[in-house]
């Protein structure tokens, strides 16, 4: 199939959604980004390239990172992780502190706000103070591109203004289940949100997941398949909020926004997608990059269902 | 892949898992079943069929009907179905009446029980007094079997006992999202609950599903290819109720579970599959049945992911 | 004091106040009323009374009824009763199926609907299908007048339109909290809601609550002073159902309101207070009637505080 | 009546109540005290003194606090306040973020501990730096009792392990429900908790809510009737905590609690009372001292019902 031709169509039919929906601005450095730009990167697991728009522009790849931290948990933990974060889709708000409250401090899943604190607070445990050196090491590794690295002006404006976030670290602090201080996990988790990337390199940073788990890159197994299907499985049934059933719905595919206004999605032994448009819908994923992911299984008939 | 071996392998793996668990009791007619029973059925799109244990035997279907009801809706429906039933997994138990008092009424997907409910509302405004002929017929139909009945005993137990989805059905009515009358609705529903079928015939029920739309067994359009596919994400975001996670996280198909102790899955262009085994893990889904599925994505590598 | 004065005064100060909220609408027969009409009534202990208004003009009772037949109850049930109902402040809405879901069917207090539906049920066990007749002789006991009646429109309409309380019965129901039929049970529910009175009803009806249990219209010992202070405290913290609040810290006494817009209230060791006019605020109490109040125990000093 | 021999008396049956219920255990400063300590003092509004048991022992007084910074911002604000916190009972335990999340971070009255601590933001809008400083001086000058002071190990312990108001103080500021620095609130608001104090010094200082706001120990008016009346209404109906109907309804005076184990009481234009016992039942209410109180208004007859 011709992804290229793919993507330009999409490019053609995307132009009115780019003007719906509204830029992330609870924090100012994320309000300051061009409102309607457009990127989209195909890159299959011959590595073949495909990208539309502006692929190479830096955004925040925001809860993005979730993913990468779950990964590295899940190369370090096993079963005890599952004691302190679940897999079951929350049907609440990504900042919800209520089924922290109602469950005991275990957060539903590692793809909402608590459940990627704990990730984050599990990966301190074992890294301690290089913790987010790790993590970032980890995501240009998979890249091959150690080009990539933080905003610290968005990282700066999270620690000032992400209030909701502290407290759901010092409401699991409450419940036990939250081992570090809660400073440094919630500073290692505002840097993790504010790592740059574009649609290229994230695109390339889901090869694994397309791949069973290897990475075509450098062609090492990164993670088991068991493990990497898990993921996959995750991202299909928590990756956008209380949005996920509809991306389901509507793409068809393992996918995980942030939002800085991107989203991630593999098709399993087949390739791996990013698409950036910053206006996000009501429940804080990108409008037009939903709209195009969902043109692009239409187009390709790619859905995993 | 031999299909036979598989399932034979299973038979013998599954054993100690037959005996965890606990059988539906909250009707009587449900608690008179042979408590370790086992059966599994595979049909592929060739209609190749494979069979371990007592596949002939019946049981009560009770919410695997709900994938029926709502492909029915989808017939008669689109837009105005969604304004009524959501497409977002709860995070709440099957049963549950607090997402319907928060959000005004309208259940968050049809496969709860509050949305099966107004799917069969849905129908009842069509089909009226002959809903549940129409919805006994459609199964009779894409299975080509028209021995298929409902369990007049299980009916009566349902209407006696039912009072949480008596429940249901009036909190939505005060809500303004039930058209017909509690009484109509309820006992329809309840009726479509009541279907007795084994795994063979469930098995077959679902290769339209499998098969983008298309019922192999008399080669003829049900459905179109967009539709199939979002009854597939559907059952796999929230099939399982407050497990729905789980049973992606470990099966990674499609798939819908009843209490009685059946659950299908689909393969998507390859096969359909049906188990069953009455024992019911805490979340209401058959233990050794979803165990048997995880066996089988393991063994095959068939997981969607 | 001399309480017609400040009748009058009150009349006159609450004028404004008449033609705002709105009548309660859901069933028609309630919607049918002079919406600005006002009527007051205070019967001190020694039978002196004062009025103002249309204080003989019936109106329905509604939710006024828990405290006859809490006060039934109380006279029939000790200890078991409080393990089927509580006395606490719920903090939701008068007709909340949530708190009842989270706390297996046990609802928080006797003056929330579904308290006063396993109240109602509590009756049933004892006076069978009399228990309508018994709660009626029973209120036209403790005012000594066989006029008063039930209106059957606003029953009938009760019936056909209560699907929220038919919703709360069935759930209660499946927590095994409501022993008799649920039929049974809402119907006799609605009839109580549908009783008929004026202020000068309803304010002696109260006296026994202002006098510590003794009726001094007949000189005779209806409860004991320990559980007529113990409504009197219900009244206080759960009368007026999320608003129990704003009302003890306006008004500063015991009472309890209905939707048909009356409220009671009682003045312990002197008096008994009724006042009547139907717009309601957002809470379901009547408006003017709570500003009434207000003005009353800010001209008079009696308020318990 | 003869306070001293009602106390003598209820010191003696209230033996066996001593032993039960749990002493605080959150902080260790809290858990090191005598476990069946018991006192309790009287004192009337013509400053008659009653005691029985270690009345001049110190405690931390913990919630109480809550009712002088309540007081204190009632004197600075009017309804500017009220939209900020409200007046009615929440239903739910004294330190949960569920309610301020679903109502846009307003918690329900000042007596739970969101509410309090944005009353102590309030005070600190206006004495900045001070505001601690100004809350002591508030009570010293009510008690005439220069002595009081905070217990600095008590507050070092509640900074180092009250992550749950952490937790409150930075979604409220998320909500914009917190005007300072989220730090400064906490700082000042443990502070507040840790001050130390006895029965006898506690019962002076709530003379001022029993004699409608005049202060009989120095005869000054210390705020006015309307708004002393008003603290005493949110005490009946809010100063438990989830408990707060049930002391209404066993006790029935206007109260406030803490989780050191002390109880304040007021019975309008008579008395104050305090009573001391460190062993709280299960909604955080000392065990004994709630029994003790119950005795006092059986004993008595001065339940305000």
């Amino acid at each position: 199939m011709n992804y290229q031709v793919v993507l330009d169509e999409i490019k053609d039919e995307i132009k009115d959604f780019l003007k719906k929906g509204k830029v992330a601005d609870y924090i100012p450095a994320l309000a300051n980004v061009k409102k309607n730009e457009f990127a989209m990167s195909i890159i299959d697991l011959d590595l073949n390239e495909y990208h539309v728009g502006s692929y190479e522009k830096n955004f925040s790849i925001q809860s993005i990172s979730k993913v990468f931290t779950f990964t590295l948990a899940l190369l370090n933990y096993s079963k005890e992780l599952y004691k302190r974060v679940g897999h079951e889709p929350s049907g609440d708000p990504f900042n919800s502190l209520i089924q922290i409250e109602h469950e005991n401090g275990i957060p539903r899943n590692p793809f909402i706000n608590a459940g990627a604190i704990v990730t984050t607070d599990s990966l301190l445990s074992i890294y301690k103070e290089n913790t987010f050196d790790y993590i970032l090491q980890f995501i240009q590794n998979i890249t091959n591109d150690k080009t990539i690295s933080f905003d610290n002006e968005v990282y700066t404006s999270e620690l000032k203004h992400g209030y909701r976030n502290v407290a759901l670290v010092n409401m699991m602090k409450s419940f036990g289940n939250i081992e570090n201080l809660t400073n440094s996990v919630i500073q290692t988790y505002f840097k993790q949100c504010s790592i740059s990337m574009n649609t290229q390199q994230l695109a390339k940073s889901m090869l694994f997941l397309a791949n069973h788990g290897i990475n075509p890159i450098k062609n090492e197994v990164l993670i088991n398949e068991a493990k990497a299907k898990r993921i996959n499985s995750l991202m299909l049934t928590c990756g956008h909020y209380d949005a996920s059933g509809d991306f389901a719905y509507r793409v068809g595919l393992p996918g995980k926004s942030g939002v800085g206004g991107g989203i991630v999605a593999v098709v399993p032994k087949k390739l791996a997608i990013c698409v950036y448009a910053p206006r996000l819908n009501k429940q804080g994923n990108s409008l037009a990059g939903t709209k195009a992911l969902e043109l692009f299984t239409s187009k390709t008939g790619l859905s995993i269902f």
